[in-house]
Parts: structure tokens; C-alpha cells; sequence
């Protein structure tokens, strides 16, 4: 099980290769910073969202979700402040015209592409893409593409609160799309211009924030075990005073030791009653809720849990990657969680002359709901290659054995061991490694 | 289970008061043709999306799943003609000035606002929406929001062909966000300007184009049924041979008898090799396959099935509600599927005293993945006509005996038989329920 020393360049190749991940439009030579994901890589997010969706679910406080809209009113933007802050520091090179961020290096040890030292000044770029809704062009046609899911939260939390049976403390989930014009996308998936967000905000009496903020800190790094992460590879890092968000009270990332360092996965904000304060100031509505016990109102804090779906996906790529050597022979592994392995299992037929038989096994499991491959094609060996490259926990050969004893041969990704099933007990031996 | 004559205006009202649509960015007053999805909302969505993947992975033909970026190059919407020709007709009234669809109503007749009938010149108004990717604005720098997810899969499919082991015929589906930027959005959720859409590209030999097109409209009326519409609601449509675009052969709408009429529930297109070659001519490249029994090339034809999942929500609405009486009390009743009901069961204690005892079902089930609702509020009938209302088919009532026998009384939202159930039976009986 010999690991290796995993690089972007091997993920970028792989995830080409075998369907994960495409440059978006790419037979018009792509749009930078903006992926699209083939079919092993649908599979790979589903099962992301579908894990964080079940931790979220999983707690005696209640979470519910909302689904709101990646087209958001001006005002939205502005009471969040991210019409006049979100944006980067942006600088040109005037020898080779070069465009970079301005926060990224020091501009006295000159241009990273030709060496110069001179430079325009630096401007605030705007993050936020903006289009126009509607036939008239005017001030009040502009609408934004959400720079983060977070906001819809906050505007609905009264409609959360009247309409749906829900009592502080309680948190509001949402996974979506969400878009920052970065001036420099990179690494990959790392950071990319449209991307997806799972965000969860939990409301609580301002008295309970630091219980929950230390709850949920520990909830979150305990979903990344849960899921296959390498423990040694996560730590939470708490925000030095000088990082952290004027109006928040503590902030830790937990952060994962990608090829190219230490990087943000989630961030856990201990965020005040900033959020609705704004939002209550800016829109003139009373955004409080009424305590039954102390027969006050008050603004419930916000403890914010925020994790990019796509660069989670990225980190089980680099964590799962192995090189290792079966029998002799070199394999590309992907030691992926069963239950986040895009294809749970394979079906081999030894021969094609197996197939009529062995396809009604391929049949019976993918109506059942399994992601189930069915590979005819080269030798067993090279068709275990294939499955190993992706990260396929098991797979089933159907031999002509299978035809007397109604067995197939079940073959082990990460310990190579071999055991024979009863074809009927199939779904309860996928369950099984499911956790289900 | 006296019918009524259910309006738009009851389905705004409903979705609104009991959170599962609401205007988006309501408190700074909404944004025209833009909805949020609150708790029940998000999940109803989340079944729908859920049965639909579930009726793609039912068939013997592979259909595989691709999650395509929102933010799509002018190549891509050039080749599929978009760029030319999606736009609406627009007029104004030159006395009130306001705006409308010059295809809606007839010119001659005069101003549905004002009565005048003088207009300027109709103008063509192009429906994508348009932002600007990085940091310089120029030509290049152009993208626009994708009007329909379909082209993803056309510009992808020679990625998925190399990189997945799937031959021609299959299929490729996506859920995902599309925008139009209608001149009038209407109807609530039947014509919005962002939304979401469920397509599948069947790729096929074009010689059997017209067989796998049959088989899907009759699977796509089957999957209605099958998630509980109303079956004399539903019909089929073909479109007459000027309805028809340039490069279809054959079309059938699925429609819904909605209060404003029959109306477009699904698309259902035999639409030749028109996409792929579109997109092969355009980006120069070759979108060919080759067929190993006739040892020659050739470029694969598409059946198409588009549905809106916002649209399918509506329609669900109001094909389930009910005005009724139960024991002389008026109720509404959402009369939806189990399986898309957004709450499966609902846990009643019969007093708080049972708080205890009753909570650790509600957590136990949840647990499960089931969606629970605990509800302590009120009488129980109250509390009835509170799950009615959203239509979850079944109550459990905790009550001083099943703290002896370890049963709940379970009330049926429809026959309103009630029984009592072994708490150990829950999860069987729910998923009994669900038909799992």
C-alpha cells in the first residue's frame, strides 16, 4: 500500500481521463475557472451533498433546508456589504501587460511572468457578477449572481420562522451554486468562478453562541472522518484577531494538507447578530424573535458552518490517490469511502458468453437503486485496473461457476481479497458496505 | 373527498403561509419571476428530482448523469442558435407605456392596460441573460446563463463517449438551473425567470430514432402516473408540422389541465442529429461514432425529454388539493403521493407530558433518514389539519397507552382510518409507505 506523492497535475489527468471533471465548453476551448462535471463526477458530488445532507439531519436541534434563487435584488448585496467590499486588490504589469492580484505577491520583487518592476495602480476589483433582469436598462434592472448561499438564509429567516413549526435554537441549510468573478482561478477545482456551497446557519440567544460555535467545530471535522478523510491530514486553525471579520466573534477554518499546503475546507464562524441586524436595518423590518421564558425580544446570533462542494471533491481526490502494484503490475487506486465511491460495485462476466446471466444480476441491483458498472471489456485483471482507478469499493466476477452455485466472486479495492457471495444476498452484502 | 375548484390564487396563498415558495428577496421587495424555496418547498423539490433520477436508472438502456456549469461560452449558444434567434416580440404603449409580449394578444384590439391602441415598433428581445467573465470587458469576456441545460450534454458528449464505458444507445441527463430573462414572468412558478430544469438526451442510430422516441413519451406519461397525477389530467400532444422546428421530426408535448387551461408539462423531441452537428461544424470538430456492425461512422440522433422541475411542482399543487370536510370541520388537503409528500409522518404527543417518550421516536426515525415532523402544537385535530394541509399521509399519535403497549395510532391523511402500529414497526410501515 505504498503511497505516493500525489500531484495536481496526476488529479487533473485523471479526473480528464475517466469522466470526473471537464473544462466547461470545452470543444470551444473552455471558459477559465469554470468546470463541468461528466458522470463519475455527478455521481462523486451526489454522494458529497447526500452525506452532508444526512449529518445535518442527524442532530436533536433541527435543521431544515431552504432552496433559494442565484439571482439576488441589489439590496441583498448591500446590506451584506458585499457591494462595497467584495472585491480584490488588482494590478497590471506595464512591461508584459500581465494582470494579477495585488495581495498574492510583493510588487517590489516584480512581475512573477517577465521580471518587471513597474505596475498601474492598484484598484478594488468587484467579485460579484452582475446581469440585468428585465427589458429596460436601468439602475433597478441590475440584479447579482449570489456570491454565497448564506444570504438567502438570512432573508428568509422570518419566513422560515412563520411558516414551518421551528423554534431558536435551529438551523437553516442550503446547498447551491454561487459565483465569484476570481481575477485568478486556480488549482483546479481549488477555486473556480462558479462553484457549489453547502452552508448551514444555526440561530441561538446570544448567550449559547460559543457553546454551539464549539459544537459544530467539533461536528464538522468529525463529518470529514466520516466520510473517509485521513485524520492526520485535518486540523482546525482558529482566525488571529487581525483576520477576523469586524463584527464576528471567532472563526476557525478546518484545513487540509493539499500538495500545495495548508488550505481552507470549511470555515466556522461564530458570526454575532450581524447578519440579521443588517438585513432588519436595511430592509426596515423587525427581524427578532420573542423569548417565551424571558418575555423579551431579541436577534438570534448566528453560528455559520461553510464548505465548497467542489473543492471537498477535489481533497477526496488527493486524499484517496494511491499508486500502488498488484501482483507485479502498477495501479492507480482511489481509496474512496464506500459510500462515496461513484460506482458501488462492478459486474464482470468472465467471458461474453456469460452475459445474458450476468446482466440480469447488473439489472436486478441498478433497479434497486445501486450504482452498479457492467464491464465486458479485456481481461478480469484489466477490468479490476479500471475500477481501482476510480475509487470501486467491490467487485462481482460472474463465472461459469456462477451458473451451478448461484455465487459470484467478490473482489476487494483496498485488501485484494477474493470471497464468493449468493447472488440473492447482493443487495444486502451493498447495504452492508454502504452503512445503510 | 368533495373536489373544488382550486385557483392559482389558493396555491400562491398555501406556499406562502405554510413555507414552500416564497418571492425571493421578499423583505427589500422581490424580484420579479424569482422564487425562494422554504423547508417544505426545497423538500418537495428534492422528491421530484429524486423520482425522476430513479425512473432514468429503471431501464435497461444506460442513461448517465452530467452536472454542467451555469456560466456557458457565446460558441456554445451560437451553434445552438440562441444567440440568433431566442428572443420574444416586445411592444410598448405609447400612451401608458408599458410593456408587453407583442405574441400574446392582438395589437388591433388595443392596450390590456390602457385601451389605447397606438405601439411602437415591435422589437426582438434577446432572452439570455448576459454577464462578463474577468477582468477586462470586452468581446471575449462575455458569457451568458444558460437558457436550458440540454447543450452541456451535446458539447460533453465526445468527453463522455471517451472517458465512460457507454455505447450508443444511451442517454445523458442533468438537473440543473436555467435562465430566461421573460419579458412577462406569470403564473408563479409556470414561467419564471430562473429555474430548473430535468432534461435526458437519448443518443441513438438514427434509423431507430423513431422507436426509442415512442418509448420515451410513453415512459414520460407513465413517470406522471406513477408520482400520483391525476391521469385524466394528463395528455399528449404532438405538435403540428408548423409548431415544429426546422430540424425536428416529431414533437409531443405532455399536458396539464391547469386552471388556465392545457398547458406544457414536458417536451418530448425527436430531434434528428441536428445538436451534434451543429456543434461539430461549429467547433470543427468530429462528433461521430463508429459502428462496429456496419464498420462505418456516423453522427448519433437525439430523443429529448425536458421538464421543468418548478413546473412539476406547481402542477403537483394542484393536482393534490383538496377542499373537504372531516366530522363537519372544513380542511385543505394536499393529496400528493407518499413518495413526494415533503413530510412522510408527523409524531403527535397527546400532551406534553409525553414529551419525552414521544421526542425519541421523532429522533429515532429521523435518524433514519425518514422525514419526521414533531409537532406538540395545539388539539389534535388541530395538529391533523396542519399535516393535512401539506399533505403528509400519515399522523402518529403518542398517547398515556403506548406507553404500555409500545404502540402509536397511525391516522391515514385519505381514508382517515386509524390503526395502531408497533413503534418497532415504524420504519417498515414508512417504508412500506414509500414502497421501498
Amino acid at each position: 500500500m505504498a503511497s505516493v506523492s500525489v500531484t495536481l497535475e496526476k488529479i487533473v489527468s485523471l479526473c480528464k481521463r475517466r469522466g470526473f471533471v471537464y473544462p466547461s465548453s470545452e470543444i470551444y476551448s473552455g471558459l477559465n475557472g469554470v468546470y463541468d462535471f461528466g458522470p463519475l463526477g455527478a455521481l462523486l458530488k451526489q454522494n458529497i451533498k447526500n452525506a452532508w445532507l444526512e449529518q445535518m439531519m442527524s442532530f436533536k436541534e433541527e435543521v431544515v433546508f431552504v432552496d433559494g434563487a442565484i439571482l439576488g435584488a441589489p439590496e441583498v448585496w448591500k446590506a451584506s456589504g458585499h457591494v462595497d467590499n467584495f472585491s480584490d486588490p488588482l494590478v497590471d504589469c506595464l512591461s508584459c501587460k500581465k494582470r494579477f492580484r495585488a495581495d498574492e505577491f510583493k510588487l517590489e520583487d516584480g512581475c512573477p511572468n517577465c521580471g518587471a518592476k513597474t505596475w498601474t495602480d492598484v484598484r478594488q476589483f468587484k467579485l460579484m457578477f452582475q446581469t440585468q433582469l428585465g427589458a429596460v436598462a436601468d439602475e433597478n434592472s441590475i440584479a447579482y449572481l449570489r456570491p454565497e448561499t448564506a444570504q438567502a438564509i438570512f432573508v428568509n429567516f422570518k419566513n422560515v420562522i412563520s411558516s414551518y413549526r421551528v423554534k431558536v435554537p435551529f438551523g437553516i441549510a442550503q446547498i447551491g451554486k454561487a459565483f465569484r468573478n476570481e481575477i485568478t482561478p486556480k488549482q483546479f477545482l481549488f477555486r473556480m468562478r462558479e462553484f457549489e456551497q453547502m452552508e448551514m446557519e444555526f440561530f441561538c440567544k446570544g448567550e449559547e453562541a460559543d457553546k454551539f460555535f464549539e459544537l459544530w467545530v467539533a461536528r464538522r471535522v468529525e463529518f470529514f472522518k466520516s466520510i473517509g478523510l485521513n485524520s492526520e491530514k485535518i486540523r482546525t486553525r482558529a482566525h488571529a484577531t487581525d483576520e477576523l471579520a469586524h463584527y464576528a466573534k471567532g472563526c476557525f477554518d478546518v484545513e487540509y494538507n493539499f500538495p500545495f499546503g495548508w488550505k481552507e475546507l470549511e470555515g466556522i464562524a461564530n458570526r454575532t447578530n450581524f447578519d440579521l441586524s443588517q438585513h432588519s436595518k436595511f430592509a426596515g423590518k423587525e427581524l427578532a424573535v420573542f423569548d417565551e421564558e424571558t418575555k423579551t425580544s431579541y436577534v438570534p446570533h448566528v453560528v455559520e458552518c461553510s464548505v465548497g462542494v467542489d473543492r471537498l471533491f477535489l481533497t477526496l481526490l488527493f486524499d484517496s490517490y494511491y499508486e500502488d502494484e498488484v501482483e507485479g503490475e502498477p495501479r492507480i487506486v482511489l481509496r474512496l469511502h464506500p459510500k462515496m465511491a461513484p460506482i458501488t460495485a462492478a459486474i464482470l462476466p468472465l467471458t461474453n458468453k456469460l452475459r445474458e446471466q450476468s446482466e440480469k444480476v447488473f439489472f436486478d441491483l441498478k433497479k434497486l437503486g445501486f450504482r452498479i458498472q457492467y464491464d465486458t471489456s479485456g481481461s478480469i485483471g484489466k477490468r479490476y485496473r479500471r475500477q481501482d482507478e476510480v475509487g470501486t469499493p467491490i467487485c462481482f466476477t460472474f463465472d461459469f461457476e456462477s451458473l451451478e452455485d448461484g455465487c459470484v466472486t467478490a473482489r476487494n479495492r483496498d485488501t485484494l481479497q477474493q470471497e464468493r457471495v449468493a447472488i440473492d444476498q447482493l443487495p444486502a452484502y451493498l447495504n452492508n458496505l454502504l452503512g445503510k
